[in-house]
């Protein structure tokens, strides 16, 4: 075992049998939570097979060597042979599967299938073909504005230009199979103090986005630099009009300024009651 | 404790102090592992507050009397006061943090922030702004075709009408912040034998998506029924020329018939060697 003097570098590895998406998304939470550590990041992906488990120890111990302390491996592999060759390389082992599955086969009363490649598999394809659809949607809607897309969308959601619309939209389809259509709201819509006619019909499906004034202006520069359309006077101005439309409307509404398009998709499924369709629940 | 006969039907909660990605990608991978169980499951999010956490655990023990066996818990909640309140409900508790964190800190000699909200927070403005420029890029360059954005481009998809180009291109702007184009294959191409001349420059670029015959046939169906473009024939026709072109040209290339959205992103970021950019690395 290699307990050397890293100098706050450490190498990860992520293992997993096919994609490795789950196994990132952990890893990623976990390393989060320790500051000041630089972390050296390598996926192998769909390790699937004896020959390539023990490539993989192999790399796992000559980066053990190199760096003069054992690597982090987080895994999730569901074959035991695979597994047991990363176990006996020179290395600290997080497989989230092995944590879990046993204390699970006991509270559920049942072995688990030991199948590789379940998670993000075409498992559900109802679900897929959902999300694809919701895809093509959020495309096609995409500042589209037609009263039969808002009749079908399962959410709409509204703000001034580069509020960060289109990206959320695109989340909300690829990740949960929502139907998002958007509205921009220009500056036409600013000469009346009521919502547009054409969103009024769908007002319970309307969701507000924001942004301050100083990162719309920024956003806006790199798009069209020193236009009155970027300009922070008329940031300010289109901002004011549209959270007061917001609160007069009662509209619901976030701040996108320091929020992830993530952490916006799961703020407005949660606040709309929306149900998501993650995985094919 | 609650261990009636569940009838093969669980409930399970998944619990976090943010969005609960991580904790319902994690729960999702566990679950996929167990067949014939009907699964009830309820996401509770942004759980940051005691007051929350009592409430949560309220429901819980009703759950558990309803359902006549106690919930699973899946959780990632950092905050310990928290924490305690779950605990103490009927429920079998898988909690992510607390399975691996202090390991962690022994192996990294170095106390974890305990800090809520890192995993899918704007940390990285860098990285966000890449990923929302890369959505920009992938929607500008859709089905477009222009030797500027290919220049531009990681990557340049090709493939037949309806063979998945536009998703893939999407999800990997949108997870990875790849710049990815595409190139529709049309049946102009098929006139010549070799590349496309607009795309040649930027062989090294390609990676070529097919599909069964069957299913671009069932697809192409939705969209434009009982057509030449939607006959099995034609579909059979595209494809063969297709796929001979990908390996005349020694193009990489996969089926995406049974291959999800996430698997095909990984794999094609695997093969062509691209540097993943999730997560701000």
């Amino acid at each position: 075992m290699t307990t050397g003097n890293c100098q706050n570098r450490r190498t990860v590895f992520y293992l997993s049998d096919r994609t490795g998406i789950t196994v990132e998304t952990l890893g990623h939470s976990l390393l989060t939570q320790f500051d000041g550590i630089k972390w050296r990041k390598i996926g192998i992906p769909f390790l699937d097979s004896e020959e390539k488990a023990r490539a993989a120890a192999e790399q796992i111990n000559l980066t053990a060597q190199q760096d003069g302390c054992r690597p982090l491996v987080f895994s999730t592999l569901i074959n035991p042979a695979v597994r047991a060759w990363i176990e006996q390389a020179d290395c600290a082992i997080y497989d989230f599967f092995e944590s879990f599955i046993d204390s699970m086969e006991k509270e559920l009363g049942q072995q688990s299938s030991h199948a590789v490649g379940r998670s993000h598999g075409v498992n559900n394809n109802a679900s897929y073909t959902k999300r694809i659809a919701a895809v093509n949607f959020a495309q096609t809607n995409d500042d589209g504005i037609s009263a039969k897309s808002f009749a079908e969308a399962d959410i709409i959601l509204v703000g001034v230009s580069r509020s960060g619309k289109t990206p959320t939209c695109l989340y909300l389809a690829l990740q949960y199979g929502i139907y998002a259509a958007n509205y921009p709201l220009t500056e036409e819509d600013m000469d009346s103090s009521s919502l547009p006619s054409i969103i009024k019909p769908f007002k319970d499906k309307l969701f507000g986005l924001t942004i301050t004034a100083e990162q719309l202006h920024k956003i806006r520069q790199e798009r069209k630099p020193n236009s009155r359309y970027s300009s922070l006077s008329q940031c300010q101005q289109e901002l004011q009009w549209q959270e007061s439309l917001y609160r007069r409307e009662r509209i619901p509404f976030i701040d996108t300024t320091a929020t992830s398009i993530e952490e916006m998709a799961t703020i407005i499924l949660n606040r709309s009651g929306l149900k998501r369709q993650l995985y094919g629940e």
